[in-house]
């Protein structure tokens, strides 16, 4: 007995996906994914048409979706993170039905509850079993944890395993096993490994960066959280890192054992791991190779899923104890809300991923972004798109100051105490405005292109169309 | 944050536990377990009555049982195995409500499926943390796999966890995880090691049972299944772990690489893995302390849930993938229906556990069992109690001679060539009444006590009242 179809136009076929349903993609290939592509381009040739995807990220590799919008094989899409290409051809108008975006924990959350039921999952797996049992921690397009993956699998309808690693059945180490699993077709390549992750993830060599990350560390410090069982999140950018790094050394020179790091994983983290900073990590994705080898031989480095990280259904969630993550931002306004939707030009570029998840759930949630970025100023009077709500952020770290959310005054005392040099988010908009002059407005259009859904379920902004470019 | 509550009591009321609701348990701590008989005592004294007990499975230790069903605090069971204690006390007629027993299979089908919907779950967790991420791998109670426990923590609408080595957060090797558990409660003990596993399980010595052991093997050799990607399980009885002790001899003499050995795991299982055997163990419960460190410290050796293993409500389980099967019996009659459920007298002793599963599933469903026990036939005209349909068993194998069931006139073929003692059932069962003599009829009463509810949901076979004994 076996699940496999011959191939992905079959396996399609025998789904019962009919025109209108809704398909589901996980995003752990990143810019390698050769699945999304493969599988829509099988569906358009069938004359299936009007579907809703459901794709936890979407990536530059994705283009081709604008085709399949174009032609009505797409009438909607739903993410939580979508980058440039796709972004600026959403943002100029070109579907009719506004994009959903969501966060990390909000995706599995309406999952699970039945808002965004899924017809069809399509799940790229770098090594599966004929019987579905499968991993990302294996093959040669390994990606490591397959965590925003595992909702789809539980709740979609039907599940169809793509996968270019076939193994003897039972693969032991699944992420997803063969209980969910409908179908299983072995195509010839899933991904391009330089895409799905990088070799390393660097640090910045920017000297503003450098600075921000640093006094990053002297506000953990300073918070009081840096102790034993301390627990950290960090994204992938170049600063985020760097604060990785200088905490790292903190960390060891004081002898702080750290409980657990969390999310997108980096070989910083990984290194924080192995040199006892801390006991675990907890891992959704990894972003880089050596993420994927700690994963795979690490017993202390663990997968989650998308519900155990973050969302809000779930009974708990790791976010829920988090200390201290360090987060982005393309814009922040006085009142610390947050945009990591659009750019400066109004454009989509971005999504919330586990922003507003971990901004919640964390003691301390921080934001580093330089006061200006290509001549405009970050932080506003109100942000273009408000991704995370300022009642969740509690320090902005810039080049030239630090703002502490005027709800956490003992916070600020602790900051002022460090001898940081701390100012009021006023301050720092001034100081951004006279540093880049003060924005132009962005000419925006009366069309809604995107809903942006909060990790509870409610509409927290809509992001309206700009102009097409020449 | 955490989940902590001071008192089981506390932990009730939290729950929301009301008269006429289901409560379930697991049995991994087998006949050591304190867990049940503590929860009852505090429901009971918190004056809740009228429930449904949903217990994987019932041993002598939870006898107490008994009382709370006189006092109407219990008004159903539910179970798949149930020891001669409380058997004798449910057969007996001192029930109102007959017992449902299921299969270790359906019953986290019905679980799943809202057919049996449990309002608290309380699982016993030999290590958690203090939200709920909990293994049964760690502390000094350790059970090794928990994998009975994994439906009511996905499906029950309040889960709490009962633990007596509370770890520090996050427990990264969970068997179930936070984003099921509402409670964790700590406890002194929750069971008694001496019981929850034995020291070593043990071959048989008897003759009888070795001769059986070594016909099992042959059986086996002849099938045409014992070949490369072999898989393979078996019970926990003597004449069962002869089997493996002597199918490991065959498979190690003529370098036999199997796949999988599944199910309860004995040492004897952990042996074939070590000594190359098996590529890996799929465990949904040990039997022994081998069996517990092994899953704790050998990635090959892996837990599998109640659903993974054997449900039929799962895309596909385990026991769908399974070649060979050996079984037990306290009857088997000319169809080779099985009884496990009822012994000589008609007093409940037993239950399907996985036997029904692994017999639907099995290539080659194999049941040894002596001709008599106690001066008693097994094979029989018609089984007191219908456990097993015997269209999904294969062959009966006894010290006297192997049964091959018409239906499978190819694998009596293949015996016969091989030499092995072939004999129909019928021949069997004229043989083993003169040995014994013809039984007399059981005296049974009029009223139902138990419904035997088979693996895809139908009622098989319900047991009468016995006379009370004197």
């Amino acid at each position: 007995m076996n699940k496999l179809t011959s191939t992905l136009s079959e396996a399609i076929r025998n789904s019962g996906l009919k025109s209108g349903m809704t398909v589901s993609f996980h995003h752990h290939l990143r810019n390698g994914d050769h699945v999304l592509n493969m599988v829509m381009a099988e569906i358009a040739a069938l004359g299936i048409e009007g579907l809703t995807v459901n794709a936890s990220s979407l990536f530059d590799v994705h283009a081709p979706l604008a085709d399949h919008i174009r032609k009505g094989v797409v009438r909607k899409l739903q993410c939580n993170y979508m980058s440039g290409a796709l972004g600026r051809f959403i943002a100029e108008g070109n579907m009719e039905e506004p994009v959903e975006f969501r966060t990390h924990g909000g995706r599995p959350r309406d999952i699970a509850l039945g808002i965004t039921p899924i017809d069809v999952a399509f799940i790229a797996a770098p090594a599966s079993d004929a019987m579905g049992n499968c991993t990302g921690k294996l093959g040669r397009s390994a990606c490591g944890s397959l965590g925003y993956a595992v909702p789809d699998a539980m709740h979609a309808k039907h599940v169809v395993i793509i996968t270019d690693d076939l193994r003897p059945y039972p693969l032991t180490d699944w992420s997803i096993s063969e209980t969910n699993v409908d179908q299983v077709v072995v195509v010839e390549s899933i991904g391009d490994p330089k895409g799905i992750v990088s070799g390393t993830t660097k640090i910045t060599r920017d000297p503003v960066g450098l600075a921000m990350a640093m006094d990053a560390v002297r506000v953990i410090k300073a918070s009081g959280l840096l102790k034993e069982g301390f627990s950290f999140q960090t994204g992938a950018g170049g600063a985020s890192l760097a604060a990785a790094k200088f905490l790292k050394d903190v960390m060891l020179k004081e002898k702080i054992r750290g409980s657990f790091g969390l999310g997108g994983i980096t070989g910083y983290l990984v290194d924080m791991l192995n040199e006892g900073c801390f006991e675990s990590l907890m891992d959704v994705q990894c972003f880089d190779l050596k993420a994927v080898e700690s994963i795979r031989d690490n017993p202390r480095h663990q997968e989650i899923s998308a519900t155990h990280y973050a969302s809000p259904a779930a009974k708990s969630a790791v976010v829920d104890n988090l200390d201290v993550v360090i987060l982005g931002a393309t814009e922040v306004d006085t009142d610390f809300n947050v945009n990591v939707h659009t750019d400066s030009s109004g454009s989509i570029m971005g999504g919330s991923g586990g922003h507003s998840d971990t901004a919640a759930g964390a003691k301390l949630a921080m934001i580093i972004a330089p006061l200006s970025r290509a001549r405009l100023p970050i932080v506003t009077d109100r942000v273009t798109c408000c991704s995370t709500p300022g009642s969740t952020i509690d320090v902005l770290v810039t080049q030239k100051g630090i703002a502490v959310n005027p709800a956490k005054p003992e916070l600020r005392q602790r900051l002022v105490d460090a001898g940081l040099n701390v100012k009021d988010i006023h301050e720092l908009k001034a100081l951004a405005e006279r540093i880049s002059g003060t924005p132009g407005k962005i000419a925006r259009g009366e069309r809604t292109v995107a809903n942006v859904i909060y990790r509870d379920g409610t509409k927290i902004d809509e992001i309206k169309n700009i102009p097409v470019l020449e």
